[in-house]
């Protein structure tokens, strides 16, 4: 590590030493060079041509209502806010229309906006709606203002020769000056932090610092403040994605992550290419585009891991230039294309000619999505997420086990979590994170207190909970100390595995989960065969829940709801927020049916000796009504040595209400018979169809092995 | 009407004294002259030749299976049930396949499967799992074995003349005699009986007796078992759609009736030609079939009134034959193709060549909704639907009032109940029925008891309910007797209105309800202005439920939901199966902002002396858990001489989860206030933008008139 350090010194000096950048403008995501060719595209590319037509239809707008620069003053959500937020849109989009149409009206409106801004910028306090975080000037949290100054940046080099030099001073010196001022003094702490948010904060310097030619601002953002590059940008490519491209945060933060480091980036490349940066840390840039791409389900959503909002997919703006910059610089391959459909946009742009070109000439394949595990951690060695897929695109089984690290203030306690999707659609969910984005009603649009109460806590997860007490009792400062470790992974088609083992979540409770996709013969889809181990030598409580989407349609022990008079089924730890709707008995085995999408779901499981199943619903403890009221079954044992949860997951039949027919509503699959359950084994039988089929997973401390027969 | 009945009967002796039919082979969807223009469309147009395609594939997945004619054992979504359901769809797939490729190999199957039918036949005794319903041979109820009489007879005819002759002799006498003989004798009383049930199996004797050319059958189809026209075809289609084809059970089942109805008039139409069947009645077939059409949203599903099941749309088969019958055998306009294309479906047929050919013509229109009222009862003066529409196909508001006759026993207690539709989407919704349609672990896949405890129960709609007690203490003999009234209905851009008016459903309280889409200077949108009044000279306690879909973003009072501890709302009529979330006083007036599908809705309102508001979900005293949690806000009053709900709910506003923006999401109407209210007007201002509007309502016992100003 020293001697790597030595080496990236060494490079950034290089660097540099050449300390005279070609100044041409544009010269980021459109480049002089080629505005011609975009140009050209614009007519000829349908996806380049449909996304111009976007683009300067928002720019027409803008130039045409008065232009307004409001005293900041709102919340996420509040009309200054949102106001601000389509100026730097429209100043961007209508950059891109001036260098596209030769306009010179929209160049106009830039210059008019800016000098504005100019003229008020330095008036303003720092923001009245302050919060818990870094204030910013122009929005409450200096995050907005970062990615503000990202976005105008971009769209001040568009037009950068068409603004008189005299306004180009004024707005030079009376905006981006103080800026760069602000964003380097006064966001120090930001600037320096190998977080998310500092990413922002170095791009917004670092591209402002090209624009401007300020190099002394473009070595900060790459090399921190100090210049010893222990923070800044590359510091952050390094330390901020695991080296298969992970991000600690999960999907959702991920996602939105990625998109100063790849505009930045794309600065970097075209006013330093000598600098290599896309190759940089073995490309990790690309890895953690794709890596992003694969943490998707076919639908396009993104695991709803830690704090995430459920329906955000890859058509966001983030992965439009994650995927156009992929394929364009960074040799990506034709399956990018697929996504790039999807997503029915391009950025206007050299990359965005690149793939609306591939496109109209029918290169695209379809998305290769893998069965992959993804370390988490820098060095790769902080546990990581197991994803199993079997399928085509269109019908694909997908399975999510969560054995990452914390993921920093945004994770949830959700260790060996676990989600399962088949047929476009959840079967085994993720709550996601309580909050209503952007909607100021509801806690002005950030987080709801019910995101710490319940979203956070273990039982909202598909994971174990013992004692009705969280993980590491959703302490984040404990949580963040340990990682899961994986056991062991298999690709193999037909049977593939993700073994993982969390020890430190509970004092005297290990946690070992080992999650199979099994193809049984003569079936359609494979099995989902979950087998979680508690090892302990103390008496304890141990919950699994399975939150599911749809209605159950069969359950096969006696089950009879409460009619009326519903309880909270607990105090703390987010039981306080579930309606408990029925307990039942179960002996031996049992299984519940739901039908979900036009499909059912069977889940059959072995019950140990006094097995509860226990039906809840979101909603207790919840006087704003804040929560979605979503639904779960919990396999509840009490145990003196540790129990072991062992169930299968099948996919059957299909109901067509359009032509009112029912097909395989019964499930093919059951019979289950514990052979052998100690701390060196599992293993049980079950049946499906004619097939009896003999699982057998052999543990030791850091590994494991599955054997189906 | 006793000279009408002479004429009828003259024109059906007319009919029937030229007894010798046409008799050739095919003769009905698909007709022998017109086989080899089918035949050169299916490669030809793209609609017909995917419809084809699929009829192929379904042909040869079944001449490639194994014939399965089991013994008749299980009820609705059982094997035995799906596998005879299978029987007759391959049946009549292979008729089709043998008449478009001309391979015997379909054919023999036809012969093959109907000889093993003829074979067993006679031997099986009435189905043993018959129930309340009159029971079948091949299904638990009658009506099934009607409907697979009714497409077997077509698959037979189609492969008619490549069946030797001596199995046809077997086929009819022990399959089709026998059938005819069931029909007619056992199920004496259905086939007789004026309703739906009835229909199919008048159009299964009547397309069985054409084929066989048996014209005593076809005469007792059409005129009934006495041969009188008291009942039979033609009577039914006299009484059992209204004047402009409202079938009265509502639109779920109007969808379901029609085909028998559509498919029996196509085959009087080739063997009988002479008696102008599309004409019979000032036309009234078509008439049903738009107006079935007209009874779905924009969506393509049904307005869910009474025993509906919600996911049935207009894709369904029966609107396949209807919208090809309709635009090739009776006049229909371009609009239909629209539909058509949507369905993504046509009848291999003569009609449904004629629908591909003009779509791949480029023909089609966009299908014209219309704000309409359709009138109820076979002279049309038993109440109707209201239905008013605002704004494009892609983006349509839509207000559905309920004023019909009860709609015999699949009739709900909803006088005067309100659908609201925007966006694609509902925003206050009706429940439709409790039911999982033929799934086998949901009371045998019928009406679950909750669809009489919950479903048909007044509070399930959005409609008054007083003292907790149900229109007509839900009985339906009551409700049967009485209809509302129109008072006034306009369909006038910018003021549409339907007012109508219940005076039995209680015995000392009259309800109006005027509800009107009004769009106000400088809106986009239309607003949904609805003034719900109770007339009495006795003190009553008055709920209006709002059964929204969504999730509630804005209250404008207190509102502290139940944190531990539901209780039910009530012991009877649908009360039981409440959950009481919260109750709120309010004062003056109120608004309630709901977010859905994007938008957001706010509903204000007035609020009359000691207004309660109730927030509820359905779930209490469901103890196997059959229903849906859906959610409403109820607003209660409690008042000595009736009282007024006088609410607007206006559309505003978008959220867009990927880009993260939110607009619009303060209303812009508001300050409602009361001017005057009593028996004969109730009037009331209310601000949109910077204006103010004055509603008034001026009331007669029969008429009302809206003015806004």
């Amino acid at each position: 590590m020293n001697y790597l350090n030595k080496v990236i010194r060494a490079l950034i000096f290089l660097c540099f030493s050449c300390s005279c950048f070609a100044q041409v403008h544009p010269n980021m995501m459109l480049t002089k060079g080629n505005v011609a060719a975009v140009r050209q595209g614009c007519q000829q590319y349908p996806l380049l041509k449909s996304s111009f037509i976007k683009v300067k239809a928002d720019a027409d707008k803008a130039i045409n209502s008065p232009i307004e620069v409001p005293v900041p003053k709102d919340g996420g959500g509040g009309p200054t806010h949102e106001q601000h937020k389509r100026n730097y849109q429209n100043i961007l989009n209508c950059g891109i229309a001036y260098q596209i149409t030769g306009e010179k009206k929209y160049a106009d409106y830039v210059r008019n906006i800016l000098l504005k801004y100019a003229d008020q910028y330095e008036k303003w306090p720092m923001h009245p709606k302050a919060k818990d975080e870094e204030p910013g000037r122009i929005f409450w949290q200096s995050l907005n203002d970062f990615v503000w100054q990202v976005h105008v940046i971009q769209g001040y080099d568009l037009v950068y020769d068409a603004i008189p030099a005299t306004d180009r001073a004024t707005i030079e010196q009376h905006l981006f000056m103080p800026i760069l001022n602000f964003f380097t003094k006064d966001c120090y702490k930001t600037f320096n932090l190998i977080h998310n948010h500092g990413t922002w904060c170095l791009a917004a310097v670092g591209m402002t610092g090209y624009v401007l030619h300020k190099p002394e601002y473009v070595e900060m953002a790459l090399k921190g403040s100090a210049k010893d590059g222990k923070t800044g940008y590359l510091a952050q490519l390094q330390q901020l994605f695991s080296p298969v491209g992970y991000y600690t945060e999960g999907p959702y933060y991920q996602r939105y992550a990625i998109l100063p480091f790849v505009i930045f980036a794309k600065a970097i490349q075209q006013y330093q290419p000598q600098m290599h940066i896309y190759n940089y840390a073995n490309g990790v840039l690309a890895k953690a585009i794709n890596t992003s791409l694969q943490l998707t389900y076919t639908n396009g959503l993104f695991f709803p891991l830690n704090d995430a909002i459920k329906d955000k997919s890859f058509e966001s703006v983030e992965l439009v230039y994650g995927v156009d910059l992929a394929y364009s610089d960074m040799g990506g391959s034709a399956d990018l294309l697929d996504i790039a459909q999807q997503q029915n946009q391009v950025i206007v742009s050299d990359a965005g000619l690149k793939v609306a070109k591939a496109v109209a000439e029918g290169k695209t394949q379809p998305f290769r999505y893998k069965s992959m595990w993804f370390r988490d951690g820098n060095k790769g060695d902080e546990g990581g997420l197991g994803v199993l897929r079997y399928g085509k695109n269109t019908d694909q089984q997908c399975v999510v086990v969560k054995a990452a690290a914390q993921g920093m203030g945004h994770g949830h306690f959700d260790r060996l979590n676990l989600l399962y999707y088949d047929h476009g659609t959840e079967v085994f969910s993720d709550y996601g994170s309580a909050r209503f984005l952007n909607i100021d009603t509801k806690s002005g649009g950030g987080y709801l207190p019910e995101n710490k109460s319940w979203a956070k806590q273990t039982v909202a997860h598909n994971t174990v909970v013992v004692d009705q007490t969280s993980h590491f009792k959703a302490k984040v400062g404990d949580a963040e100390k340990y990682y899961p470790k994986l056991l062991s992974f298999s690709d193999k088609p037909g049977l593939q595995v993700v073994s993982v083992k969390e020890e430190h979540a509970y004092k005297d409770v290990a946690l070992v989960r080992t999650s199979i996709l099994f193809k049984p013969e003569g079936a359609d889809k494979e099995l989902l065969i979950d087998v979680f181990k508690t090892l302990s030598d103390q008496p304890h409580q141990y919950d699994l829940p399975f939150w599911y989407q749809g209605h159950i349609t069969d359950i096969s022990f006696k089950t009879v709801f409460n009619s009326n008079n519903l309880q909270a089924l607990g105090k703390d730890f987010g039981y306080q927020h579930l309606w408990l709707n029925a307990v039942s008995d179960v002996t031996d085995q049992g299984y519940i049916t739901v039908l979900n999408n036009k499909r059912f779901y069977t889940t059959s499981f072995l019950a140990g000796k006094g097995m509860k199943v226990q039906f809840v619903t979101v909603g207790a403890n919840d006087p704003q009504n804040n929560l979605r009221n979503e639904k779960a079954f919990i396999l509840s044992q009490k145990a003196n040595n540790g129990c072991s949860f062992i169930s299968l997951t099948e996919t059957h039949g299909a109901t067509d209400p359009i032509a009112e027919t029912v097909v395989g509503s019964v499930k093919r699959s059951g019979n289950l018979s514990l052979i052998k359950d100690d701390k060196q084994q599992t293993s049980f039988s079950f049946a499906y169809k004619k097939h009896t089929y003999t699982v057998t997973i052999n543990y030791t401390d850091n590994t494991s092995n599955v054997q189906i027969n």
